[in-house]
């Protein structure tokens, strides 16, 4: 029987745990249906929100009651769970002084309009001095939070808790090796897809009705969710009673709002799948965004780029698709499994763009621990793109300027895309253990038994694990790249005849 | 030079102004996109974001600063607006008890249960109870803020600050003695329109395009609004900047999305027209419930009924609805100006609209002051409605069970809807003797001028006047029922030949 006091704790997270749907809701109005003149006063509602939520995650009331319930060290998991996770939020938000917070808001602000200046003219050097800045405050953020090994530990820990960049650098290590001569193998390899196909007509109306087709397969729930159109694709969970999917349509790319929104979708499922009666409590949140990324690339990939689904799928998908109808299966399927390396990593394939990630990887940690000077990253970046994807950009625009997310103050974010390309490939294969006719199944379009599996194995837990834990639990290993290699060799080597 | 305690109240009222801009947002997203499991928890987000409002808007800070103010007395108009106008939300909100607000929270949730109940059998009796217990309830309130002559003016004041039920006795006792003798003239003539044009057949989509136009020849700005599709027509405007308006669709039924959206144009041009730079403030927000309903009455009715209107603008219609090819404009014109004593208000034409809302009156006063007792409303509802309208309900589903509002706990709510009407007459006729061609402008689809009167007579004002002396101010008279009989006669007697 909980507390009086955890009932009251209870209560204060839940009460500001719904500023942060508020603040969800308003952020995806934003890019779905705000008039333009309605963003001057949209950023007043945002901070609005976001400063209740703040001032009531931070409240003394709050840490009396953690301090409290530490000391009554209540056995039940969801009580351990919810003080344990609560308070480790609570000490990151107020371990970091207001002053610095808005110093940090301000010079963001700052940086996005040099970032963007800088990249438009291809020219590093210009975003150099507000990077140096903005770094310089990250690390005074990390030093307030605490950390043991490196600073890039405490910023990595706001996306991926409990993950530290050296057990990272040990997996990307091994990986690395393995990948650089698949991809090189790859390139190499006397056979090309049709990539025209993926370019053939499409009408937007059939591609959102077809999409709906796939969600409705993956039982997204549209009584609890919805999609909508946005320039950069997202999902929005406020609480699992309401998901909300954006994608982009384009005639003539289908894949765009296809594999966006199995991905997008896959990040929905996870967020519908969360336990509703913890709503507002870490345990009815979820792991981290190495978790989530599981989620998502899992269906985008594993099954969305199987040949196994489209046995089932592609008869409906050339009946709503004229321009497909000559397009024979394996053709279509070889497409959309191109593999090419390429400067943009957010265009990458799902074989390269591991590489991407490892490529941010070796140039963060080194920068937040200021070991590389800012104003090398440029022949820092190029020289690892020719060592892990064998070109070399032209320019800082196609290099390192390309993401905005330093500009954000995204620091040690990046690894959690490459985590979920690889705990994607550990819960997937632990998937196919468990359930022997996963693939038949998949072959002949049920897809709940997958989704009820995902949802009873990670989902429903939200935060009573921590990622490394979790994946330990449910495939046997912490972060591994063996199942993320065999389920790439599987696919790809029959695929390239290599 | 405002002091620099003006300068922290404005920045106290724009913080709690910008809660209830949250609040409408999450209102609007209720009724057009929530997915429908999501109710729950936007119940609860509401009633967080609400609570944020009521206590800032409570607060002592705000009071102090409004007792220094006051003692300042700046007689600078917009800090004299801002002071008084806040005063008089500050007192009406601290006056009454916290324990009293939830209670009417508690005993509304339940009439709507009650009313709904009741009105499915058609049975008030199951209604009687309850409605008994929310106007003691309210009475309580009225008393709690204060009165001089009748209770019912301390509940109107919520909708229509300055306006008491006495004076607006004295223009519907005028308005009485005029208007039921000319709906009799009008059932007795002998012609009638042909109402099988408004079922005839115009595709969803084109009434969309169609009445995009209509609000863009109004001057509706798109960059600062949308329409979406819900339920139930309403207008949502968060900020100038901001503004959304929504309508229902029938394809067999077009005045449905026509009307509805020049009516919610209307309260959006209102919206659109406040001063930005006052948003959060007195100044920077609308009169009242009848200032706004005159708006909308005007653009649906002054304008959207007019003939000159279609003038202009029926040959697109027709071309847009190839059903309406073969409608002459005189056949068009009648059939949406149709006349005819119904017992439902919300159906009802702008003629016996009043009648509806006189009927309401009636009853709300002696009810409000308990001088009429709950049980015997039906009795006296369908005597008024005999009187009034010539007609008797059969049943009180069709009569005094027909509107939610006495469920909601609005009391005081019905006339403004009439004001609204009688406003909008006078404000037209006002605008047609300052401007002369208004109505050949009109007959041109030039919807510019009048916009641009409406804003700089009405709109951009806010709250500097109240309702009856901002309607002196531009019309010459207060409240008035000459300006709408004028109006009614002009266009009805030769329609029907009386």
């Amino acid at each position: 029987m909980p507390s009086e006091t955890y009932g009251k704790f209870v209560s204060l997270t839940k009460d500001y745990a719904i500023a942060g749907q508020i603040g969800g809701l308003l952020g995806w109005d934003q890019e779905t249906c705000m008039p333009e003149k309605g963003a001057a006063d949209r950023s007043n509602q945002l901070a609005f929100i976001a400063g209740i939520e703040h001032e009531r995650q931070t409240s003394a009331e709050l840490g009396n009651l953690l301090d409290k319930l530490e000391q009554e060290a209540d056995e039940d998991v969801v009580v351990a769970t919810n003080v344990r996770e609560t308070r480790r939020e609570y000490d990151r938000a107020i371990r970091v002084p207001t002053d610095l917070v808005k110093e940090i808001a301000r010079v963001t602000s700052l940086a996005q309009d040099a970032w963007r200046k800088a990249r438009a003219e291809s020219n590093f050097a210009l975003f150099v001095p507000t990077l140096e800045r903005l770094l310089d405050l990250k690390r005074q953020v990390a030093d307030k939070i605490g950390w043991k090994t490196e600073p890039f530990d405490a910023l990595m820990d706001e996306y991926e808790p409990g993950t530290k960049a050296a057990d990272v650098q040990v997996v990307f290590d091994r990986l690395k090796t393995k990948l650089v001569p698949f991809v090189a193998a790859i390139k190499d390899a006397p056979r090309r897809p049709d990539l025209s196909i993926l370019k053939r007509p499409c009408p937007i109306e059939q591609q959102k009705a077809f999409t709906r087709r796939v969600l409705e397969a993956m039982q997204f729930d549209f009584k609890a969710g919805r999609v909508d159109t946005s320039t950069h694709p997202f999902c929005s969970g406020a609480t699992p009673n309401d998901v909300r999917l954006t994608s982009r349509y384009f005639e003539d790319y289908f894949p765009a709002s296809l594999f966006g929104l199995m991905h997008e979708g896959g990040h929905g499922l996870y967020e519908q799948g969360l336990d509703a009666a913890h709503v507002g409590t870490p345990m009815g949140s979820s792991v981290s965004l190495g978790i989530h990324e599981s989620q998502s690339r899992l269906w985008e990939n594993q099954v969305g780029r199987s040949r196994a689904f489209w046995e089932r799928f592609y008869g409906e998908f050339q009946a709503a698709f004229a321009s497909m109808a000559d397009v024979p299966l394996d053709d279509f399927y070889f497409a959309i499994n191109n593999v090419k390396p390429s400067f943009i990593r957010v265009e990458a394939d799902e074989v390269t763009y591991g590489l991407h990630i490892m490529l941010r990887f070796a140039i963060e940690r080194p920068m937040i621990a200021g070991t590389l000077a800012v104003r090398d990253i440029p022949e820092k970046w190029n020289a690892l793109s020719q060592e892990l994807l064998g070109i070399t950009p032209s320019n800082d625009a196609e290099g390192c300027l390309q993401d905005i997310h330093w500009a954000f103050g995204m620091y040690g974010y990046f690894p959690t895309y490459q985590l979920g390309n690889l705990y994607s490939a550990q819960f997937f294969a632990a998937a196919k253990r468990a359930m022997p006719g996963l693939e038949d199944q998949i072959r002949r379009g049920e897809l709940a038994p997958l989704r009820e599996w995902l949802r009873e194995n990670i989902h429903r837990h939200g935060k009573r694990y921590r990622a490394p834990e979790l994946a330990k639990l449910v495939t046997g290993s912490t972060l591994a790249d063996e199942p993320y290699m065999e389920y790439l060799e599987a696919k790809y080597k029959p695929l390239y005849g290599i």
